[in-house]
């Protein structure tokens, strides 16, 4: 059980030196966003420039939804029994798993295996999710990353593909996961793409390995989860039983930027 | 026991609308950063033009530091034992405490009693910073904020404070960790102001609740160690002993923007 | 920061050979209990042989209380999104905190307290409960270990202390957990000492840390979370919103030994 | 999304009264010993006269393993921050998995199949155990429950087959693990039955569900984490950087029952 020195590739510390990737971090702060800096974390390398504005609305897009999702919800059970906040994030995090948040994980499957079986066999994109469509109704299986519990046209979904056709990334991911909703639709099942399905999409274009597709939700989803906490913290008395489909909301009226 | 409804102000939920605060996630997907979207879950509103790049900064100084924070060992060795990447999360967070990460909070506190005591008594922030850090002494406690176990200079500190200068934030908080460590510098104990103390001092100049001193860490934190979650699963052998001095670096070369 | 040689006194390990401070392991099984185990492993010695099956049945006590504790509904939560099952005991052992669970940590306060004036002043533990009744309701602070949200009278307290009487544990801190609970009564307000108060004054009489409090919870509710956690894998759909109050028992007719 | 009643057949609650599995817990309270309410409460049936010793054991055997496990580690770790206990014992149960702890599921596997293939072929267990130990050989997997990393004799493995023997709970799944062992030995390879392979034959014979085998781990474990969280908030500086394999044992010396 003898130990080598082991190696990394992420942070260089120094004495008075920090280096991100290579690049200094205080060379990093104030040019690069918070976001080009995950990026950067994760793949090595800053996101390509055209793409910045895109990742930014990737993250932006999953910060919340609302009180309902099982994170949220255990997330402020603990915080009601007097937890510590970081106790409270961990629990939100370790509520976000293949039923909460792995549709994004689970849609990449579907769109990667059809895009390889187009690669292989020269087929077009839509006549490929014809076929798969039409596998998984066989199977009486899900396709994850289309339908929503709450939303019939999820307005994530078209933003996070216009913005992905402004920068030059739509590629085969998003045809492939538009072809699938089509060919859903044409057999009388009309369901949306919903936000996991999109960012699914993306991260194949982005070529973002799918093992971070789960890091990318919790990502976003970490800051959602502190409001919630510290709005528990704030705002209601210990121990309260939740339940999470009786609230009302009294947040700010709608308003335009 | 009964249950009432119960008040969010967070996020509202309606079919195809999701409202961040009241605006429209999709309005603000493309038009606002991450890091701003992150403000205003926290906050409640968008944070003011001149401060988002100081934002950002504050984000990115706190995204890695190399493999021997606590924090990071521990997700490490989580994510050895073969622990799903959420687990390993969660794991690092729950490691984030007082003695790690919680220098913020610390500081927040010493620099809000200078600030108080010299609004009461009218003295110079100067001649506070004087008497705590004398008390200090006599006492026989640390500073949170001062000093670190590897930097004589914090390079983030530095870079932090130009940045706020820049943004017109510069404020009080600053002025006071400055003057607090020039007062200990003077009794021979020359210690630098680390990040934990300029983000504390920043926090309270952009007047954010101390309560979430930690989850900004936090927040800042989780895509560092989802990148070494991430290096752990896929260049090492399941169940090593991890030494955490015991490492080199083989990333990319030094390199600028 | 160099590193020393660093000392542990629980677990010796060698060659085919684990002793646990100091018998080896395969010594205490078929000799000790489980519990008896822990009460070793942790106070570094066996238990008197008289208080063995008091020790069983406070663990006992507190191994499950349903689905409505906040620990039994986050980790349900957790587990409905597919979590794996040391996943969902983590954020069970996480909603376990200083409002459920947390009065046997505070209650030892009160009677280590009430027990420190009593030795100080020489003064009778029922004048010094009045006393200390009285402060709580000028101070308008609820005294923890009394009074229960379903129990007018706790069934486990009642054989807790029949249970001490009988091992001849029975000491100061359930006198003083009595007198206080009489004191109160005499002011119109009768609770019940509740499981957590009784489990607290047992604590104090067999000089247990108070630090170990909330883990001697922890430790007798992890099967309970795990029977829940099991479950709901087994019985329920993922992602089901779990309202704590809208449910019903269907398991064993009552039954006796 | 509509809610309906949900049932739960663990613990029932009524005013006054509380009833595991259809027993009151104050009758099962000085009646049944905390492992066997664990039974119960899993199971929901207790144990059977003769195997409660046995079961003891079972847990007693993997209370602890001193400070290298990754789990001890981790929870050493976040202690070491500052973490509150349950934190540092969630961290520790969020460290058991596939890699640690998980063999016991992986053996449960082996056997599983092992016995079923006998049962359909009608073969000697011997001669199915050597055909599995050659397809292992093949494919280059290592069986899981063999060999440890310090022990040539596992000393928990013997005194559980024992106590099995005297229990009357030997059967075949015990058969089988030792038919793998002596297959592997044959073929010059020595490992020797560890206590996670004791263990899986164990549940086997008892009819405990595979589902639950990381479980019983977990529960077994959380005392023996619960000790060195203490021993490190109590013993050791904050913030230290924890070597695993540079400490020495400094506990009571060797004793016998």
């Amino acid at each position: 059980m003898s130990e080598k020195t082991w190696k990394t590739a992420i942070t260089q510390i120094n004495p008075n030196e920090v280096r991100l990737r290579g690049y200094r971090i205080d060379d990093l702060m104030g040019q690069v966003t918070f976001a080009q800096a995950i990026f950067l974390a994760l793949r090595g390398e800053l996101p390509p420039p055209g793409i910045a504005r895109l990742l930014e609305a990737m993250l932006v897009s999953s910060i919340d939804h609302g009180v309902t999702p099982p994170s949220t919800v255990a997330a402020r059970t603990a915080a009601s029994t007097g937890a510590m906040l970081n106790a409270a994030v961990a629990v939100g995090v370790l509520s976000i798993n293949r039923y909460h948040g792995g549709a994004i994980h689970d849609c990449m499957n579907v769109i990667t295996e059809g895009l390889q079986r187009a690669a292989e066999s020269g087929e077009l994109l839509e006549n490929v999710a014809r076929d798969i469509v039409a596998e998984y109704k066989v199977e009486k299986k899900r396709i994850a990353g289309l339908g929503h519990r709450i939303h019939t046209a999820d307005p994530r979904t078209e933003k996070l593909f216009a913005l992905a056709e402004e920068c030059g990334v739509a590629g085969d991911g998003i045809d492939m996961i538009r072809g699938i909703q089509k060919a859903l639709s044409a057999t009388g099942k009309n369901l949306p793409i919903n936000v996991d399905g999109a960012i699914a999409a993306l991260l194949i274009d982005l070529e973002i390995p799918q093992a971070l597709a789960n890091a990318f939700f919790i990502m976003a989803r970490v800051p959602g989860l502190v409001a919630h906490i510290y709005e528990e913290q704030t705002r209601e008395r210990p121990m309260r039983r939740i339940n999470p489909s009786d609230h009302e909301f009294d947040g700010p009226k709608a308003r335009s930027l």
